[in-house]
């Protein structure tokens, strides 16, 4: 389903719909291009599946394209991904090449000369730069936690960063002083009329959740991420089973595997392992996020909302959830903070603190009251913050600064 | 690697790559955009990734976009490759739906309004036509099987193809006299300095044949293909159970996973159910087909190369195998008796003759002269037909002839 700008006037007014609107018309006949590593799974892709066409929907030429990796080159992506979260990193001088030739190779069929902007996302298509004439600005646009980057590779990433004309993360920490580039954040966005936000009857969800043949008889506490070490999934276990010795309930975990990590499988088989008497007790279901309105029901039919990531760039599936008015326990690291006021809109714990956090549940499961106060905090502040208007007015702001 | 045309003048001369030069002069300032499904796994994804930038190495900017398809959209085309194939349908309206929608959406970012000619290459991306002002020519390149497809699907994605201005099949046997629309065929081809095919030394063979943990004590049969029902796994276990009664050899699967293949792990799990006596005893092998090198060496190193496909649109897995030399036996389908010509260069059996496939590999098995008769021939007749430079030729005549 094609959707307009108008559509969003019901969330956030016809004022901010009427200002993106004016803002576009200073960009006519300019056209904007996207460059990713994967059109599937992951939030990067999610948030770029509804960006780009609402885009494209106001007027603005927005083209989407997606590196086109191979297996060894995701694997060293991946590398990089967990070195610019804290991880040690080797890298071989054959994996700079891979890294190198993978763009150079992708950017003699990527004809992106009348683009009058450049929007790379995430570090597999950084180098892109290097492979063209230069003819407009461009942006590389960071979504990782860069709380704690690796120096080394840092340092071999800042060689591609210094052609930009503006970087942008997802959080004020996350800038950089040794950066000599403009730097900007802008948040992410959900979009409230995806599949995977929109407003779902009683029914509905009862259905999906019958078909997905999840069990009703007791409260279930969800996580729903990436098969990723940095979402913490074995911690996940861990403060579940601490629930469980107060409150019977059932741990449901709704992953998502992406083409561009080659991780995920490694990360499933093991906590699969670490889970054996869970699994076959039925107390823990793996569910896999691939439809958008499962995750939907999912989100909407749990009783509590887990986010226990490790490091966290800006966390949408933290947004998703306070949209649905659920409650979160969720790790204060990178942007969940920004979205999540503890104690008002939804409950932070510290990454580690495993004991902390089953509390927070327990005492959630417990007490119904506390989960009503919550509810309509958590939506008001996705709604006046993290909605998708508000990111393509962002968008608008930056290109008409650097479009000249 | 990025490679010139001119690297090419030792398998087909100087005078061919002169003509293809001149060809291209016809083309200055064109723009010429390809679109699939997958830019990873099987046929299609390795003939774009060699043939799009050596047409932009001449100078004429080419581009390829892959859909941006969902695994419901790949599970609904997968049924469309099937049915093409000659299996039955039961195509449901929600499905055609979703077909057109995944389209519709990609139509929206995807602007290719500045393109001289469009190639939109097997089914998936079929409709993309009807979402844009038509203003250029717009070719359907078929790379599936056609010699018996399904009448319901076939009628359905007619109404798509008479949009098209000229519809491309690997074979005289799939053209189609109910199809309104101008036909013509054109072959495959093979990269002869892709990874996969350049020539190797002795020592290189041995070393990837070892580093992937291949024991050597046994001659090698080997079958390379995605894990598909139309390359017949299975098929390819009874040929081999027949052969060791009389010689005692290892059968090496080499297989690969495409990212718009949905069937691809449940064929593996149930070829490993069937063939799990041959695994403990070390006689059957599964190799992980993503490492070009890996499979030119395996191809390389095996005493005979099966391929024994029930529908082939063409058999680039052929090709690759006769191109090094290699005693092929393959089922007398689709494309593959355009390159081998039984006795000659290759064998030919039909494809539910499991003796008969067997009794040949049975042959070459015991006879090292029969190989010595036929692996120049193979190797010749690749060179003559089936390489990048010739399908490069093809290409450029059409576009002379369609764009204005």
């Amino acid at each position: 389903m094609l959707r307009s700008l108008e559509d969003y006037v019901e969330f956030v007014g016809d004022k901010a719909v009427s200002s993106i609107y004016k803002k576009a018309s200073n960009l006519y006949s300019k056209h904007i291009c996207h460059v990713n590593s994967t059109f599937l799974g992951g939030g990067v892709a999610e948030l770029l599946s509804r960006i780009v066409p609402l885009t494209n929907e106001i007027g603005l030429d927005t083209g989407w394209r997606v590196v086109h990796g191979t297996p060894a080159f995701f694997n060293v992506t991946k590398k990089f991904h967990n070195a610019l979260q804290g991880k040690a990193i080797n890298l071989s001088p054959m994996e700079k090449k891979l890294y190198l030739s993978v763009n150079e190779r992708f950017s003699t069929y990527t004809h992106i000369e009348d683009s009058d902007c450049v929007v790379i996302h995430d570090p597999q298509p950084l180098p892109l730069v290097k492979f063209y004439k230069k003819r407009q600005p461009w942006i590389w646009r960071c979504h990782i936690d860069l709380s704690n980057p690796n120096k080394e590779l840092w340092d071999f990433l800042k060689t591609f960063m210094i052609r930009y004309d503006m970087v942008i993360f997802s959080n004020e920490k996350f800038k950089k002083s040794n950066l000599p580039v403009q730097q900007r954040i802008i948040y992410p966005a959900i979009d409230p009329l995806s599949l995977k936000n929109v407003e779902l009857q009683d029914k509905d969800i009862a259905r999906y959740i019958k078909l997905a043949q999840i069990p009703t008889d007791k409260p279930l506490i969800t996580q729903v991420s990436r098969m990723d070490p940095w979402k913490d999934p074995e911690g996940v276990l861990e403060v579940y089973r601490l629930v469980k010795k107060k409150v019977d309930c059932r741990l449901l975990y709704c992953y998502n595997l992406a083409a561009d990590d080659p991780e995920g499988m490694e990360v499933y088989s093991r906590v699969q392992r670490k889970a054996k008497d869970l699994i076959e007790s039925k107390d823990l279901l793996f569910v896999v996020g691939n439809d958008d309105l499962l995750v939907n029901a999912i989100q909407r039919f749990s009783s509590v909302i887990l986010q226990k990531s490790i490091k966290e760039g800006f966390g949408l599936t933290v947004c998703e959830a306070l949209w649905k008015g659920k409650p979160v326990v969720a790790s204060n690291v990178g942007g969940i903070s920004t979205q999540i006021k503890d104690g008002e809109n939804g409950f932070l714990v510290e990454s580690h603190d495993y004991k902390g956090c089953a509390d927070r549940v327990i005492e959630i499961l417990k007490n119904p009251n506390l989960v009503q106060k919550i509810s309509k905090k958590a939506k008001e502040r996705v709604r006046r913050h993290f909605l998708l208007p508000r990111l393509l007015s962002d968008y608008l702001d930056l290109f008409i600064e650097l479009i000249k």
